[in-house]
């Protein structure tokens, strides 16, 4: 036997992502079920900060972090209807990732991106959730648990009973179109800065003749403003509006040292008009 | 001697509960000094949002979370009386856990529920703070290196000066009560969803005749409502209130896809009255 | 060989300090990206709690908290000018500690109290970064893979190229000056409970004759208050203004029971005037 031994093993890894928020313990009492479980477990808190209830957001912030995380058990629960018939389920996705939450499309856009679902497993009644299940808390007695027994190593078909993949919930995003040489585009999210990712890409815009440092006419609720199509916030001067692409390789709107979707009254689902200036 | 040697040791673990909230570095600063006392420890933040100086909601806070934490060290810091003569003490349960804050209640819904105090120690001035101590941050400079060493192995009895458990701070909780066949009980707690805690149980409830599905008539701040005593959210239409066990297993009060305690103007130690309707 | 082997290796460490909050996602993607580069680490959130943009005040709470942290390299992201020309930086400082940033000042104060700089690189266009570089996202794509890769044990002169210490940049903080047996202070910090940090000590409270237990009269932005130097927030009444000295040695005021900065509409840069009573 070599003297050295086997190198260290990386440590299993669970990601979590809720809209749970940090006031209470809830994400503590998640922490502390899958480390009951999973001893050696390495836990990544993506975030907890997702809007109450708004499962396309917590799907896009799943499906945008994933590339960025090591390869593990990547837990989401926006969950509004916890309690009722809707199904909990856990998904192998092609690149060995594992999914789990409730089956309402928030892990739809996430699988989408791992290169599709190769086995999916119903855990509503899972042999490792916790019991008594409570109605409202499913994070703790039946998710928690069970992506703390596939990060140590049970085996995906055993945590609940094989489903067909083609059934499970997805989300439908929108997707801009162009309209007249305008670029017509959805409000798919708002960070906390302010800042405003749509439903559309660079080369969307570049259909419609749009590059860097090109001035454009934006029309958002209503009004119209002045944009200009950049690299960085820092590009255009404080106060001014920005096009950019977003680390995410979205287009997405920005005020440098401000807030767009405070200044142009947008939201998630407000429409935007784009179009040379 | 076996070449597999002993098996890898359960890190130690160390939970934290505080009012610290996370904007300002404080968090990061006990972090740090449990680390470094502390090699190998596993932190779990339960929360620091705990509002301030709220040493009742970190008390409830603290028994809810611990049943589904590992055993370990559990540290609380909800603290006005910081720097005064207020005691800090370390106190272990027969359970097995060990407990740090100050000696002002905030510890004591949790030993309670752990088989209650085997041993106490006035932490004050143990041996292992840090010097000097700061009048206003005992968290990093008392009880987290306290934390910290009862985690690396320290003995209890060497953390301080060993006092009588009777002569420890404990809360008192109101208790709900009937009245003429209706309910009366006291708002103990508030999530950040709204959701309201009271200090009842199904089985008081069901004393005045209470059961899943049924009408029920509530009382709060001079107003009225229809609510329904039902599993989860879902089970009652948006906007409608339900009453439900929640995943503690008190009786709660929520508003389906709502904000309870805005909808009826409820805080801490409101009282409401519930009657079947 | 022994056969106890040898001891366990202290795992690297990583400190985390950004503006970035914790509703979205980015936080974690740190961690993912920190991770995968470096699949021991500990990584400590000191806080993203930081005023958006604000680079003294993230420049304070690192150089207030890494005298509390293991040493190890500690990334601080607070940059508005994310994307331009500013340089990023990797620092080696005299105390063995590795500091990680934007070239904006937010490292400056901390590197002065740990012995100072002793080797400096540009990581601009550093071999452990991402590509593509997100021109917003420098955390992720840039700062994060650096530090990981330093962290893992990567020399700093391969982290980039060398650059002059002396070119770095360094913020200059105010400090407090003794004007007709007046003390004159600014404002350089309010934490979350509206205690507010001066750019003074106790030792230039004495330059006036201010001492514990002394009535201090205090001005304030045209108002004038009274106040009591005191060790601890409970030993004025509720509601009473105390000056104190905070955990970081520095002179502080605060309101025990309420919120120093709202009640005399203090914020950064405000300046105050005590003198003995």
């Amino acid at each position: 036997m070599s003297a050295g031994g086997a190198p260290p093993r990386t440590p299993p890894l669970v990601s979590l992502l809720t809209d749970y928020g940090l006031e209470d313990e809830f994400v503590g009492v998640l922490h502390g079920v899958i480390l009951g479980a999973c001893p050696d477990v390495r836990i990544v808190d993506l975030t907890h900060g997702i809007a109450r209830h708004d499962v396309r957001a917590g799907a896009l912030a799943l499906r945008n972090a994933l590339p960025h995380l090591p390869r593990g058990v990547h837990l989401a629960v926006v969950d509004p209807e916890v309690g009722t018939e809707r199904r909990a389920v856990a998904v192998g996705c092609a690149d060995g990732r594992l999914l789990v939450g409730p089956d309402n499309g928030i892990l739809s856009l996430a699988w989408a991106q791992c290169g599709g679902v190769e086995e999916a497993v119903d855990v509503s009644r899972s042999p490792h959730r916790l019991e008594p299940l409570s109605p409202t808390f499913h994070g703790r007695d039946l998710f928690a648990p069970v992506a703390a027994h596939l990060a140590a190593g049970a085996e995906l078909a055993e945590a609940g009973r094989r489903v067909d993949p083609e059934g499970l919930v997805s989300l439908a995003l929108a997707t801009a179109r162009v309209e007249d040489g305008c670029l017509v585009a959805q409000v798919i999210g708002v960070d906390r800065f302010g800042n405003v990712t749509l439903d559309a890409t660079h080369e969307t815009a570049a259909e419609i003749g749009l590059a860097v440092g090109r001035p454009v006419e934006l029309e958002a609720v209503g009004e119209r403003y002045h944009a200009t199509l950049a690299r960085t916030f820092a590009d255009v001067g404080a106060g001014e509006i920005l096009i950019y692409e977003d680390p995410y390789r979205a287009l997405a709107l920005a005020v440098n040292r401000g807030d767009a979707a405070a200044t142009m009254r947008l939201r998630e689902n407000s429409e935007i008009r784009l179009r040379v200036r």
